[in-house]
């Protein structure tokens, strides 16, 4: 494949719901010129509660998809399978990929003055201490406070995510962050940002929000212009959405996290 | 197979995931001599919020299983397998089946005296109108006022079962309920029962709560007896336990739904 044929190749972007639309709202800004191809795992949402194998099982299958359709790149835009099947994923596929942990985990280091990092994220997410060993990784003195808040997401697809029982439910969760003087709040899962008025209302108003749409749009966006893999012409360009199954609320909330309706969406079973 | 031998079979009680072992538990307590294996689908759980087709799919998995291991019967703990996988698995298999969804029926049809009855569940399950089609395929005049609580099912999850926010969201979810004079609540989704108290404490007294582990156990009690199929002695009695996955939380999980410590547990993987 020539370069300029990469250059007109989509992106994809991928979740185990449509929580992932959130992540794909923030790269549609961040590379306009950009195609892309979602792929919601709707048969198997969410993977927040399953076992690394079975995360693992159900990423090759969406990345084996995205091997058909010459994707120049992917976006893991779904934090269980960034902390539990990045690294699987790496070993057996050749496509560029970008997982959502790493680049916040990067900006919050550059960001935060106290060096204390909040982290909020499902179970599965928090378990894997993905973040924190992340962030012990990069051996900067950083200390990290991981908290699982597994009603976030049901409440926001309740469409209760700035209701005053969301605003009680951030208070519980987040009351061992009360002395912990964090400065930067890592928003570990893609349902998140639909409730970040909510979240910061709850907190401190000097503490960041770190939103990994943007993050690893940000990284992606380096890669691809390295690379000189930019798309410099919008035509041709397309956004493609393909689901496992149509769940119930299934417009409304994908509608909600993408911030317009989603056309060109197709069901495919591929496991 | 002789009588006797079929005596001896167990029961197969299966669920998308762990709140089936509520129903498990009052089985136990209905028929104490009974050998049971619980199938939790814990790979794909929840059902509530895929497709028809989909839940028809894993069911039928299920379903072959159970078939290899001699069954005498199976008892769908499930609600939303109940609603939308029953028929097709009825044409598809000989195994006498038992759904939970017409049990509680003929129960609330027996006990209600203002014929105004409340149904409450997952979406999936309150979009199906399995409920209020099964009261209205009996004719008999009752109103149903079915609402869906798609809370209730992460808040006992969470543990929070009986905190004040779960008492505030079930205020909310029937302030619906107010005027419409019910006198009986079905409980139309297996891990609601951890949650009765709550739900009881913000309806009128009288209200009485239909649960549907009790009313499946009378009716597979009543038929068993029929069919001479009771078995008589509870030696060699045996109660197995399989999932498709472990999911974080698991062992707290199936002890709080069962009601004790889960033994006999395998991990299988029939999809």
């Amino acid at each position: 494949m020539k370069i300029n044929q990469l250059q007109n190749s989509p992106i994809g972007v991928f979740d185990s719901g449509l929580g992932g639309l959130t992540v794909l709202k923030s790269l549609e800004k961040i590379l306009p010129n950009e195609s892309f191809i979602y792929f919601g795992d709707t048969a198997h949402v969410p993977y927040g509660t399953k076992s690394a194998d079975t995360v693992i099982k159900y990423s090759k299958n969406i990345l084996d998809f995205f091997s058909q359709q010459h994707t120049k790149a992917v976006v893991i835009a779904c934090n269980t399978a960034s902390s539990v099947a990045y690294h699987a994923l790496q070993k057996n596929y050749s496509i560029p990929l970008f997982d959502v942990v790493s680049p916040s985990v990067e900006f919050a280091i550059q960001e935060s003055k106290t060096k204390n990092i909040g982290v909020i994220g499902t179970i599965t997410t928090v378990s894997s201490k993905a973040y924190s060993q992340q962030f012990a990784d990069k051996n900067a003195g950083f200390f990290v406070h991981e908290i699982s808040c597994p009603l976030f997401v049901p409440i926001i697809e309740e469409g209760w995510a700035n209701s005053n029982i969301a605003r009680e439910i951030a208070n519980i969760y987040f009351q061992g962050f009360e002395k912990k003087s964090i400065d930067t709040l890592i928003l570990g899962c893609t349902h998140y940002p639909i409730m970040a008025d909510t979240i910061q209302s709850v907190l401190p108003a000097h503490v960041q929000l770190v939103l990994s749409g943007e993050t690893v749009g940000q990284k992606l966006s380096y890669y691809l212009e390295a690379n000189k893999l930019i798309n410099t012409s919008s035509i041709d360009r397309n956004i493609m959405f393909y689901v496992s199954d149509f769940p119930q609320k299934f417009n409304d909330l994908g509608s909600q996290f993408l911030g317009r309706k989603l056309n060109n969406l197709t069901h495919i079973s591929i496991m």
